[in-house]
């Protein structure tokens, strides 16, 4: 079944305020097989607001309307919906002595505005709403639901609970939505594409989305199915295509953010870290120390920005980076294996780089950056260079670092691995 | 006028992702006129999609969608676009060129799919992207204009500035959105509300909303007037009440954060800083550098998680932790102080508290945040606790250090209170 969700609320559309009840709606309803194929935003203005339910009437069988349903001049969307579908509007008594009772038990007077949410259209159902003075309501038209709901999320969420669901339950049948969503790093929207095309067009049925987002790639895949056991085989089929396309690049089948991954790997192999930035200035220890019980695995960090300092704190030779520059792979190991034998991690991570606007030349342009980890055993280390602002640079290079972490453990921890594997 | 915002993406209609990009959009045009009077959110699929282009073009003589101009094959904007209006896409070699040039400047080869953002319907106006590889697109048809932007907030929003405003105001005259915005740390938002209800009261023509963000309250004033200078005598009536009111609570009027307050002060008192953070693990340091130029006024800071290092990198005794405890007012002043003498900075921080979840106790409870700033001549210090989870208490602290450095200099410096009070 499809739905489209209706947003009323001249709020909604200044530059202040996003309708979020949308969100919470769209999960109830894909948990139990209903599709939103559109969300729309419209201000409390009668013509406007009609125009929105119309069209959305054409479309879909469902429509579910938050806001609109308050006291005041206006709140529109009781009498317009009335309106459209041809049914007076009638004072319920019952609504109206629960009014009155709730401003009783607060000492307060019902203020005459209030009679109107005691207005109900010809043969409507009442969703009651003990959270607040608005009712729900529920019409029916030709086969079609239209649901009326209160803005305010703490009465919307419970009544939605309580009195939609079991309703669309009746009548919804098998039909549920399955997904995935795999993260990849160091590889672009377009070259994910590229090796991921051949096999998702084999499965039309199975909607794939690539994101791009900060520093990764997302992969989503949204299959509506009434049978289980073959959504399930499918997804797995394209995922597994996608585990041998993408190979590494994948870093979290689970929702995971690339810190929580390596936060993970650390304390699965009871390892420590430390980290040298410079370019990053902290986002990189802000990053690791983001996740709770991270005092187990991060003992510390230092931001460097002054070569001084990067002497000083990761014991980086003065004359490597006047032989080298501060900006270069040299110095990004020295960072990595200074910061180690100082804190007495397992790990040490150093990042070196130009995130702009300023500093940049034609030798290394802004967006240069150098990460390397040093290990018991050796170092390694990256460099490139990022597009995007300053922001966005700095995000890459942590994302970058992360990454060579992750990758350290993938080839030289058994329990890593099989932890990922199960996970995915 | 009058404007509808198409939100163009599957990811859109799914209960992770909101469009954020309608809030930029709605100030931008109410700032000159232009109304905002429905927003709506589709998937990408090419029927759904023509059908809100078509509602739209019905309705107002302006439409903007934003996404949807990627290179896969599930974003269909252009094409739709071009079909309804009846235009054939032809393939742009200039934009092809720039396409190419952008992939070989980053060392890569453009993909084959990347061809795609090249094609141009007829007659449309491109607008170039130059943070990102497809351009924007301005379609005009029987005096309705259709703007066509990519979804990226990075590359959607100095397109918008530098390319459509410009073409939109030609068209508009007359009503304009006359708007402040005052951001307020160290009081919630009921606070601010009671402190400022019986000025903005006086004035119900403009609209004053209170908005509770992390580690901050804004306060925005929104009156669309005909009459520039009534507009401005009246807002500046009503802020110079909430100055009054809020004294020097007000960290910004002109949407500034609060680090680039900081980093003003810092850099006009040609002073410089440095930071050992705990609880907060790099996050103040990654703000201090997250601005460009930081390197001027910021020399360092340390991330010190364990005691040994809060010893070792910023000189706290042992004994002071052994008695006072790690999360003390004590120790955020040996921490402050440690580090500025380490690194000969101007001002130094520190940082101690409980993020959580685990880590409290009945006497520190989680959210128990203490931070000192030590100076030339002393030191300044303060204790609270925060409520929230983690990310929100780490912030609220990095929020609280930051505010200690700008009511110093507030207070210690006669070249910052000139331009606060200028910019203001």
């Amino acid at each position: 079944m499809k739905a489209e969700i209706i947003a009323v609320g001249s709020e909604l559309l200044t530059p202040d305020r996003l309708d979020t009840n949308s969100l919470f709606l769209t999960e109830e309803l894909n948990a139990i097989g209903i599709e939103v194929v559109r969300k729309t935003v419209v201000g409390d203005n009668r013509e406007l607001l009609a125009e929105a339910f119309r069209g959305a009437l054409n479309r879909v069988p469902l429509i579910i309307s938050c806001g609109g349903l308050g006291p005041t001049e206006d709140d529109l969307t009781r009498e317009t919906v009335a309106d459209l579908l041809g049914r007076k509007l009638r004072r319920n008594d019952e609504i109206l002595r629960y009014i009155e009772g709730r401003f009783r038990n607060l000492g307060r007077e019902m203020p005459e505005v209030n009679v109107r949410q005691a207005m109900v259209p010809e043969g409507a159902e009442i969703l009651e709403n003990p959270r607040g003075t608005a009712p729900g309501l529920w019409l029916e038209d030709s086969g079609r639901a239209v649901v009326l709901l209160p803005g305010p999320p703490r009465e919307l969420k419970p009544l939605f609970r309580e009195q939609v669901l079991p309703r669309l339950e009746r009548r919804v049948s098998g039909v549920r939505l399955y997904s995935r969503e795999l993260r990849v790093t160091g590889l672009g929207e377009s070259h994910v594409e590229q090796r991921i095309l051949p096999i998702y067009k084999r499965f039309p049925e199975v909607q794939t989305t690539i994101l791009a987002a900060p520093g990764e790639t997302q992969v989503h895949l949204r299959f509506w199915s009434d049978d289980a056991a073959r959504a399930k085989k499918t997804l797995d089929e394209i995922v597994r295509g996608f585990e041998i396309a993408l190979a590494d690049r994948i870093f979290s089948q689970d929702g995971r953010a690339l810190e929580e991954v390596v936060a993970e790997q650390l304390t699965l192999n009871n390892a420590t870290i430390a980290a040298a930035e410079s370019c990053t200035g902290g986002l990189l220890a802000q990053r690791l120390t983001s996740i709770a019980g991270s005092s187990s695995y991060f003992l510390g960090g230092v931001v460097c920005y002054s070569n001084e300092l990067k002497t000083a704190w990761a014991d980086v030779p003065a004359e490597m980076i006047e032989a080298k520059g501060a900006v270069s792979s040299e110095v990004a190991v020295a960072l990595a294996e200074g910061i180690r034998r100082r804190v007495g991690s397992t790990l040490g991570v150093g990042i070196t780089g130009i995130a702009g606007p300023g500093g940049g030349s034609d030798e290394k342009p802004v967006g240069t950056v150098y990460v390397a980890i040093s290990h018991g055993s050796g170092v390694k280390d990256r460099g490139t260079r990022f597009p995007g602002d300053r922001e966005s640079i700095r995000w890459q290079a942590s994302q970058m670092a992360l990454d060579l972490v992750r990758v350290h453990f993938l080839y030289n921890s058994q329990s890593a691995i099989k932890s990922s594997a199960k996970r995915g």
